[in-house]
């Protein structure tokens, strides 16, 4: 299984890391997050690290390569679940994961998505622009 | 990593298997899950196995072991994303899950788990029963 998968929610993409992301599996996610941002016009993408215990500089960096990624694709990226220890390490390591939002659970998560593409959608509208927005 | 995590999305519970489920592991989820159902009073359980690429008669069983424990708490199961490979083993092996329900995706899972907590509801409704049900 060198795969995570991409579940499709509605807007959103649901990722949930259980596996220590080495080299070729964290590139493949990266590549297939990205593939399916384009591909289902997804507004939003949840990663749930939960299961994620231990946590290194490298797992640090692909999650905000995957966050940069989809923000310049017009999807915001939300980190959820992650354990005290892990937000420790990262801290210590250096890397308190600019640009990613994260919240304390997927319901929280979901809800501080929903409220971040509400208020996008505004400032768009606003705008009076002719972008091709979908309407939920 | 020997938990596979449980996400709570509204009334539904998400399960993606992306690891072999060894026998520790699948003991493990089966009584996480049903903790998590009693505790957060869930009407269904979702599992994603799109990335099980192979499968064993000890899966099955525990697939259909956890749809069975599910159901007695009063929430119903469906998997979703099967590979045509899995679905082509599962009958070989003489494992027709019954019991459970399955769905192409993610997004038909949910929709298929609604409607049938919606008619299930319908029912006690009319039964004229005093459960404690949620008004959703």
């Amino acid at each position: 299984m060198d795969k995570i998968p991409i579940l499709r929610m509605g807007a959103f993409l649901l990722v949930t890391i259980q596996v220590d992301l080495y080299d070729r599996l964290a590139l493949n996610l990266e590549a297939d997050l990205v593939k399916m941002v384009n591909k289902t016009n997804a507004k939003g993408v949840l990663i749930d690290i939960s299961a994620v215990s231990i946590v290194d500089s490298f797992m640090g960096r692909i999650i905000g390569n995957i966050a940069s990624m989809s923000k310049i694709l017009d999807a915001e990226t939300v980190v959820v679940g992650m354990q005290p220890a892990v937000a420790i390490t990262l801290i210590e390591l250096g890397l308190p994961l600019k640009g990613v939002h994260t919240a304390l659970d997927m319901e929280k998560g979901m809800n501080m998505l929903k409220s971040m593409i509400d208020s996008n959608e505004e400032d768009t509208d606003e705008d009076q622009t002719d972008y091709d927005l979908i309407a939920e």
